[in-house]
């Protein structure tokens, strides 16, 4: 039976083409841009262009682009660097409850270091509430934090109006953006957001694991978190990983071209896939109506996320009971909504990429039927 | 003309095998390790696999390697995490003068956090002067830094003495070995050397840029640099660049394995370059005879370096003037030797793999000895 891959916001698979220039720049344009010799200058060229390629696909500069090892540490620069070089300024700090780990655990960190962190949590159906957002910022406030598209319920935040409301109340406060599971699925630039950071992650887009980019505002200051031979303007030292920022800025480039036509396919996939977990008794959609149509949330009480998950991939389908990340946990995204833990302990987690179908779809829905049918119900729903 | 790659400790051409091993992690095995199903454990036991590679060919324990994303992240991991970690016993660090720019640079960041730094100088050799190292360790040391094989000049420290003895003088100090440019080059365990931590990188030896590791001896405690999803025990969460990891793994047990064959090899070409070198009137080389036969600093004061470098590569023909991370910088190493400005100025770092050959060594020497009859000579020699 062919797989039926429904786990795209975990990880996609990667593209072909992006697979071959990360092998091209591997095999064949393997100089370090460092390099003084013309083999340095070719992977140095190549690097350029990856960086304007990913700058273009979010409309920023070339200039604006820091590579990072993927969303973690582009995640991780903007807020501890962002902090760092804020200090003397303020020591407030606000976020969504239902960030990413990899924004809120650096945030946790720093709020042991001494900063007072303010997580806001989310309306019940997952959005975000834009006044109670503001609300908790004050003219103390250094830094805040919202994510683009939220990775477990897709809800698309307001960003723009954030950062503008947020920056009248705290006019120096760094207004960071995961837009990790944004790039690809939701059109947007970081002009018309108006933030000062915003991450984005390659597999998350058919490029390769192990490639991320920090945006940086021309004349945003961040402190590195490491230190080194000063490539990338000593924001980000370290041999540039030329590979996969190749590989990457060429899917980027592609997402981005692709971002409308793809938007429709989806949108189609959602329409589908919503009308027949209507057709399921028992089945719920946890994802508001809102949210964007790559991410669909939904659960089956009293079937616990795991068992159902083991179930489906006997039949080779794959979906996830949250976010990879957080492994096992409870899903905190579906605890700040306010779910009935029923609810939350049988979610799964369905994101798809333009290349699914309607046909993966009805075997999804299929599959869950009979888990439905024969798996023993809990008694937690 | 054929290429006539002689830069390989700026970086190397990826292994096929190990490229194959990559591409293979991103068409068909790009599970996310963290995911709960089939795919994720998958892509585990794939990283698994490529954990107990670079453990064994290091010699520690799978359990002991944390994946980074280069060498320079796994020297500022156990630089930083390390000396955070032991804050509250003491605030003296100690290293060479002759270490590279990311061993150096976060110490100098680590100094104006309130640390205080030693740098030891090394011989006029270039060697490494083991008593004046000990010398400058004392109670209040809590970090000790020395690389294995010196990235410009190919010394080789001797780390176990040096580990031993300034545990002596400081029994609870963290001790770091950078053995970016050593895995592969010269024979060695993280037992035998007694090293807390030990940094490598893949694209020394035939694996792609983008991927690193630090060995981190059982017990010893390093504070991340990174928060996030919390995978590689929290010590560097992110999701896991299988890819890179694996083919890392590959390279590093094919390097290991072949260690012995390569040096021989190695030798061989070492010798034939000396003798070459000794026939050049007006060459003369930099690094010590005792240095590793991988790494040839040699000299032609009053040709300064970029402008041979550039005639050189106008036949092909690549090489180093000095660490490809410091760019166009004068060599802080050839500095601390001692050495004469002409000398500094005018030092090319040739540096092999055991593909290179005899005929290209000819064919340096013979566009060497052109470019000193062509080239006009400046007046600093």
């Amino acid at each position: 039976m062919a797989e039926v891959y429904l786990d795209n916001c975990a990880t996609t698979k990667t593209d072909r083409h992006a697979a071959q220039i990360a092998l091209e720049l591997m095999e064949r344009d393997y100089g370090n841009p460092s390099s003084l010799h013309k083999k340095g200058l070719e992977a140095q060229l190549r690097l350029d262009r990856a960086r304007s390629q990913v700058a273009a696909a979010i409309g920023c500069g070339a200039g604006e682009i820091v590579f990072t090892s993927g969303g973690t540490e582009a995640n991780n620069l903007a807020l501890l660097g962002g902090a760092e070089a804020r200090r003397r300024r303020g020591t407030a700090i606000v976020a969504m409850s239902t960030e990413h780990s990899s924004v809120l655990e650096p945030l946790r960190h720093l709020e042991a270091q001494g900063f007072r962190l303010r997580l806001v949590p989310p309306l019940p159906s997952g959005e975000v509430d834009a006044d109670a957002f503001v609300d908790a910022v004050d003219a103390d406030t250094i830094l805040a934090a919202c994510m683009l598209v939220n990775s477990e319920v897709g809800v698309i935040a307001p960003i723009a109006e954030l950062a503008r409301r947020c920056r009248r109340k705290s006019p120096g406060l760094l207004f960071h953006c995961d837009g990790v599971q944004a790039l690809g699925k939701t059109a947007f630039s970081v002009q018309s957001l108006g933030v000062d950071t915003l991450s984005v992650s390659g597999h998350k887009l058919h490029a390769p694991k192990g490639v991320g980019a920090l945006y940086v505002k021309k004349g945003v200051r961040l402190l590195p978190l490491l230190y080194g031979g000063g490539q990338q303007r000593g924001l980000r030292p370290g041999t540039e990983n030329t590979p996969l920022a190749c590989a990457f800025g060429y899917a980027a480039e592609k997402a981005a071209g692709e971002q409308g036509r793809n938007a429709e396919r989806v949108a189609g996939l959602y329409e589908y896939f919503v009308n027949k977990s209507g057709k399921l008794p028992g089945v719920c959609m946890n994802s508001p109506a809102t949210a964007t149509p790559y991410i669909c949330n939904l659960s089956a009480p009293g079937y616990r996320s795991e068992t159902m998950l083991h179930f489906l991939e006997q039949q080779e389908i794959y979906v996830s009971n949250g976010s990879a990340c957080s492994r096992g946990a409870k899903s905190h995204v579906l605890t700040a909504m306010g779910l009935a833990p029923g609810r939350i302990d049988s979610a799964l987690r369905v994101s798809f990429t333009a290349e699914n179908t309607t046909g993966e779809i009805d075997l999804f829905f299929e599959v869950l039927a009979q888990g439905m049918e024969r798996l023993v119900r809990s008694r937690v729903g």
